[in-house]
This record gives structure tokens, C-alpha cells and sequence, in this order.
């Protein structure tokens, strides 16, 4: 492709298909359709991406994704600071948020324990998260965690290190079975949140 | 969003959902994956968008996007002067190089002819081709356009125009009606090629 398109154009293309979801023909497609928009559109989207790389960093508290050294969620004085939601990942804070139906704070593990990936808890942020539930004000921790093999794997570990000393709940299995925490519907996932239970 | 992620990170996903074909969720999850990414591939990223906008232009010959004043394949001494295939868009050139079928040279209109969306013959790349196509070298000009409303409308009007000094042939209908050119196959792009017929 490179010999029939511009070296410029070539370059784009091959970036653009570097990222997830995009083939050959959606970068094509994407590489073209950039070319005719104004160069201030292109500067704002190249300039977007640099920004967005050097600034944003984690929370130091919860881990979630923050231009800040502490995030906005931490930083709001009217969350309750006595509830804690688990989740494997910054998208999963997002897509519980929209649901507006939970006032607490998160922990974002920053994955899950899957031995086949060579993904141990040292890889995860549990060691700030037993500190953080063994705050005397923390009361209950939340595990909003997909029910998938490396999912139940990760409650399983989590349940057993936080039982001693916090009540440890999971958020109900409203979610389908196999399905994808960041695709359930507001609906879904708000239920879920209401009708978690404590792990035996 | 906005008010959950981060303002840098909004800001990306903003500016990726802008582009054809990706959504909020696709914007989202390109986003978080680029932030995973190392900072040289960023920059690789931003630099090669900044690139092809400021490199990137048209062919002075035959219109094909081109970081030179006269595209590659204008340039190249071994392809036959004698017939020009004229396409409404770049990627059009690119489909019908894939076939390995074609040595001439071609010709970018720059669209089709669309009273519907204000797009006439003075907005495309037709008086050009007019004046290639009257050289005495020219023996053909071959038409390879979608078999579309607007294609159809801008085939005969460019065999209006044409026939009294060059002879006008197009595409055989191997391509199925109501299809897009650029995703044809090779096989059926090539037969296409090979099936055309003078334009009566």
C-alpha cells in the first residue's frame, strides 16, 4: 500500500491501524477523511493526544485515571468516605457514575489476577486497598467486579484478605453471566449495585 | 463524562468520537488504550497526523493525493501515457492498483456530480481532465465509477463531453449495482477492468 499512497498518508495509515478495533480499511477510511478536515481539527486531535498522554496519570488514592495527583472523585467532600467500590478498571468507575446511584468511593485494581497473562496480585493495587479498608471509617467494600473466571478468582482473594476486619459485599449478579461490566445498561447495573450481598 | 474522567482525558475522547464511525464507547476505549501505550507511540501518532495534513496534497496532473507536485505514479516513465482512468476519489486509485491489472495513468475527480448535495461539474477536477484527454497521446479514457445515481449522472456528462475527441469506455457491471468500488474484491475489480465496453 505503501508504494501506491504518499509516504505521509502511508505513515498515518499504518499508525492508525495500530489501534484496537481499526483494520485496513477503517484506517484508510480514517486517514482520508482526516486529510480534508482543517489543519486547526487535526492540530486540536494530535495536540488531544499528547496532552492527554503526559498529563493524565493515576489517583494516588483509588487509582483511577487523574490529570491530578489526587482525583475528583476523592476530592469530593460529599462522597462517603465509608463505602468503597472495587473495580478492575477506570471504566468501570465511569460506567458506574452514569448510573448515579452510588455516592462512595472506588479502588481501581488495575486488572485482574489471571494466571495464565502472568497477572498475580503483586500486579494489582491490593496492597493499597487493604490499607485503605482497614481505615477505621471504612465500613463496607463493594466488589463491582465481572463475573468472569479471572473475576471470581479476583472476589475470591479479595473476599478472603478483607473479611477479617470490613464487610465485604459483591454487586449482584444482575449483570449476564459472561457479559461485560462497561456494556450493561444503566438499568442493569444500577440493580445490580442495590441488590449486592455479603460474601459468605 | 466529562465531569468523571479526567479533563485531559474528556478532551481525547472528544476529539476521537469526532471521526467517522467511532462512537462514545469506541472513543472511550481508544482512548484508555492509548493512554497505555508509550509516549514515543504517541508522539509517532500525533506527528504522523501533523504530517500528512501539512505534507499531503493533490497531484498537479491527475489529482491523486500526493506529497510531490506530480504523484508517483504520474512520474512513473513505464505506464502508458495513452489511456487515463478517471475515479471520483483517491481510494479509488488504490482499489483498482490492488487488481495489478491497470499500467496507465488515472484521473481524481474529486467527487461525483450531486445536484442534491450542491456539488456540480465546476466543483470537480473536469476541465483538467478535459485537457489531458484532448493531448493526441490519449487514445482512451476509461470511466471507473460507481454504478450509483450520482455516478451514472456524472458518467454521461462525462461522455458527453469526451466522445468527440477521445474514445470513453467504463467499467463492465462486475461490480454488484448499489456497491462501493473501494470494497469490491481484486477478482471482480479485475473483471470489471477487463469487461469494459465503449460508451455508446
Amino acid at each position: 500500500m505503501s508504494t501506491v499512497y504518499t509516504r505521509p498518508l502511508a505513515r498515518l495509515i499504518e499508525q492508525l491501524q495500530r489501534l484496537p478495533g481499526i483494520g485496513p480499511k477503517s484506517a484508510q477510511r480514517l486517514a482520508l477523511h482526516l486529510l480534508k478536515r482543517p489543519e486547526s481539527e487535526i492540530q486540536a486531535l494530535a495536540q488531544a493526544l499528547l496532552d492527554a498522554k503526559q498529563q493524565v496519570g493515576v489517583c494516588g488514592v483509588c487509582f483511577h485515571l487523574s490529570a491530578e495527583p489526587v482525583c475528583d472523585i476523592c476530592r469530593t467532600p460529599t462522597r462517603e468516605d465509608s463505602v468503597i467500590c472495587v473495580v478492575a478498571d477506570s471504566r468501570d468507575v465511569i460506567a458506574i457514575e452514569k448510573t448515579r446511584e452510588y455516592r462512595g468511593k472506588y479502588h481501581v485494581l488495575g486488572g485482574l489476577i489471571s494466571p495464565m497473562d502472568g497477572i498475580g496480585p503483586e500486579q494489582l493495587q491490593i496492597h493499597p486497598l487493604i490499607q485503605r479498608a482497614s481505615q477505621e471509617r471504612v465500613i463496607e467494600v463493594i466488589l463491582a467486579i465481572n463475573p468472569s473466571i479471572e473475576g471470581e478468582t479476583t472476589t475470591l482473594y479479595l473476599g478472603q484478605l478483607l473479611k477479617p476486619f470490613v464487610k465485604v459485599t459483591r454487586i449482584a449478579f444482575g449483570l449476564p453471566v459472561g457479559g461485560d461490566l462497561e456494556y450493561a445498561d444503566e438499568m442493569t447495573l444500577a440493580k445490580a449495585l442495590e441488590g449486592r450481598r455479603e460474601l459468605e
